[in-house]
């Protein structure tokens, strides 16, 4: 219907999720210096954006305490955007003082609000509300809100199936917040938090967006928690999606996902290779990838689901 | 096109590439009594059919030394067809006299000669003069012939890529063979040997094959080399492919596949998992199936790449 994209973008997201869910027990096991060599290393492989570091609280997070140190000693390559990711206003006031980092403009709720619960600690009306705190701090900041992230999207480890009606509605809510706030919605990211999405969920997902928001660009947060992450991001590929989240090695997942976690996202040397083989421009250097997913074993200190090693 | 198939086959294929594969340099790491064990309890789950050992050299895979102490030590469910592999006449014959097993008039061919000479450890003119007298020895034994495997049929790591034209005149040769031995072919099965296909490349294949094939089955048998295998599964689901090869756990490869093997199969729970996700048929007991993917990793002593675990 729409056929493949001629190019897309992938954000490489592995540093926040790797950092944040690897090391769970043991937060200061990855060092501060591993961290900043491998998003320096990352940073040259012909990526536009980085997501590398999460500001949340160091009590629910504590391998993410060392956000701002991070971003004071990282020296990437020349061109490349740095962003993190945040729940509340305190965090969104961390990353504004953060060096080389990019502010996004962005709102996050989640689908499920057995999700939200566990991750932001807010219900569905507390979530709203801080959304409004938030997109008022953005337009004081001379900033329109354009973006929108929706967690959970596809299931939920604790509600099961989500209907995509509710995603519609949340999306919807975040048009009139961002409206409200002198913005307007660019970009939506569903993020299949959990791993529950399967390719033809995808595709007639993507189908009712494009009818009901044809001004927004779609892109997709997939974990591939039961082996179907790669199927997926080849049904949303063949439905003209061009923009995802990935993180190499298949690193990362949501410590706050239960039952058995959301591990890992997509792997993005393998997101690549796909998109490589379908005539798919990445601009990512697959080889230069590929030893930053064998250094990003090294430091987590265990193999990595992603399978291209060469 | 032809849409998805309302039920699939799957045959598993676990013990036997598992077996065969694991255990490279310890040959006997794996005892009998695990692999009876192993059998005895995936007959349980659903399968119509095992394939369960490989009648090949010993020298060549020590591993599959006692495949007939597997075939008189094992306990079947009732119901369940057993089969065994083998590329020559001496193989053919062994697995003819094991007992417990269902043979299959079958032939056998690689796209590769690389892979053949390696594989097989003949040339095309010598695979094909096999071919010929294997086909003498199932009619000689009351048999017609009716299925052909293709090995390599979607790339190959010493070759690259294989020509789907030259995938088709070794069916068309197979074809001329059964034949002269008062066969036809009524089922074809397409190795995805070193994991080399991407779903575009499934879809036209399977499109072409149909075109030129419309009287035969084609089943396909796919490795997840490079993270592409689900996709691939989905990519054939959505154009009516209903027959695939699996293994549990993603168990499995070919130990003369070169560069970085064949590892490993498109692991059966995962397939299984799309399919019913997908609303397709495959009879199998998912539950019980994790259960084999868990023994598997005990058995072979390390985690395998199925991500499907509770």
């Amino acid at each position: 219907m729409t056929g493949f994209p001629k190019q897309i973008k992938i954000v490489e997201v592995g540093p926040r999720e790797g950092f944040q869910f690897e090391g769970i027990g043991d937060p200061y096991r990855i060092k501060l210096d591993r961290k900043v060599e491998f998003i320096n290393r990352l940073s040259h492989c012909g990526f536009q954006q980085l997501q590398i570091v999460s500001f949340v609280h160091p009590r629910a997070v504590p391998q993410m305490a060392d956000a701002e140190e991070i971003c004071q000693n990282i020296r990437p390559a020349a061109g490349v955007t740095l962003t993190g990711i945040y729940l509340n206003d305190t965090g969104l006031k961390r990353a504004l003082a953060a060096p080389a980092l990019t502010l996004i403009p962005e709102l996050v709720l989640s689908a499920s609000e057995s999700f939200a619960l566990r991750n932001q600690k807010r219900s569905f009306a507390e979530d709203e509300a801080m959304q409004r705190q938030m997109a008022a701090l953005y337009q004081s900041l001379g900033m329109k809100v354009d973006t929108a992230n929706i967690m959970a999207a596809f299931g939920c480890n604790y509600e099961g199936e989500i209907p995509l009606s509710r995603v519609i509605e949340k999306i919807e809510l975040l048009q009139d917040i961002a409206a409200g706030a002198g913005g307007a919605l660019r970009h939506v990211l569903l993020a299949d938090t959990m791993g529950w999405a399967n390719p033809e969920q995808i595709k007639y997902t993507v189908a009712v967006f494009n009818e009901r928001f044809p001004e927004i660009e779609l892109g997709l947060h997939l974990h591939d928690t039961r082996g179907l992450g790669i199927a997926n991001v080849y049904a949303a590929l063949s439905s003209g999606v061009a923009r995802f989240d990935a993180a190499v090695g298949g690193l990362g997942g949501c410590p706050f996902a239960g039952i058995q976690g959301a591990a890992g996202n997509v792997a993005t040397e393998e997101v690549v290779f796909l998109c490589h083989q379908l005539g798919i421009e990445t601009g990512i250097n697959l080889p230069a990838l590929v030893e930053c997913a064998k250094l990003a074993e090294e430091i987590v200190g265990h193999p990595l689901p992603g399978k291209i090693r060469n």
